[in-house]
């Protein structure tokens, strides 16, 4: 029996998954961005870690049958499946409220940052990093120049991806709030993320 | 007066800079790389951030004129002059002991992280994260498949990059060790680096 959680727009949620359990992560709604962060347990200073992800695989980001690493170049989530266009980003830093501040934002604003550090409180788990994250479906256009672009998601409703930790994890997936540039869509809407635990659950 | 430190090949040294400080780093002998940490000071929390870096430039790396920024979005290093081709890298981790047993080398071996934690140790610092480094020369070509290579630099003896320090902080320059794979040059030959601080010393 599969456990079906429903990710508020601009919430996050954080998921203990044990060696070997697996997860599909996708689109109830449509287009939307879902900044995924992860954490070794039960020593959380092992984290996903993008960098050790292109040194690792030598490419900007994992395609299927490859894996995301952590900060000490183990391997950490295997993509397994992508029923989704394919594209995600692993350049960008998450929004933060100095990210919103900076595009004229008065006040604050819900953010991916707050969203994993709640998630991770509301697990009792605090980690000592904001690792850059894994942006699953961002577009980023990388131009001839160097130039990057966030353009909206190609990934549409229904579409997800499937992840198998590889070690005893904590995952954090924030529904990005987004809501000022076309991350998540030419309609500027945050939207809810779903996340399905995949394995039997007792 | 300037004052001129050649960092030995495949080790690391800091600097304290004061805000308006400016260096000049580059190759005394021919083609390698210099990995650049930045941490702020008093506060090391705050440090240069690739991701950061991205986000806020809109670009792969930045150009002269431009900042590196911290994890904070603020601009912490100004690129002011780039006497080298312009090939620079923000998308690999630093090298580890990790790195060089996973490349199949027995034993101990210089590299960039550990060069960091010396160097700020040398100073009486420690930092609490090991961001991802800005490769200064490094060649990292960029596939249309989104495959990553790493080549020869195409920087030679002579070449410099100045930055300018935006903030107080401490500055790591790592003259990278590797000699397996041709990050420093086709000899795979790991050589040194200078670090000339550009402004009047009492």
């Amino acid at each position: 029996m599969s456990q079906y959680t429903l990710i508020e727009a601009g919430h996050g949620r954080a998921f203990r998954l044990a060696t070997g359990e697996h997860v599909r992560i996708g689109l109830p709604e449509g287009s939307q961005v879902a900044d995924m962060f992860a954490f070794a347990l039960p020593d959380l200073e092992e984290y996903l870690s993008t960098e050790h992800t292109r040194s690792c695989t030598q490419r900007l980001a994992p395609v299927v049958g490859e894996a995301f690493y952590s900060s000490r170049r183990r391997p950490m989530l295997a993509f397994e499946e992508d029923r989704s266009p394919g594209t995600h980003d692993l350049l960008l830093s998450a929004c933060d409220q100095m990210r919103y501040t900076l595009l004229g934002h008065a006040g604050p604003h819900r953010n991916c940052v707050a969203n994993m550090i709640e998630a991770l409180a509301a697990l009792g788990l605090k980690a000592s990093q904001i690792p850059s994250p894994v942006n699953i479906f961002e577009k980023v256009a990388i131009g001839i120049d160097g130039s990057l672009v966030i353009e909206p998601p190609l990934a549409a409703r229904g579409d997800f991806v499937v992840i198998r930790a590889l070690m005893d994890l904590v995952l954090v997936i924030s529904a990005c709030p987004m809501d000022i540039v076309p991350t998540n869509g030419p309609d500027l809407r945050p939207k809810a993320i779903f996340v399905e635990r995949l394995d039997a659950v007792a």
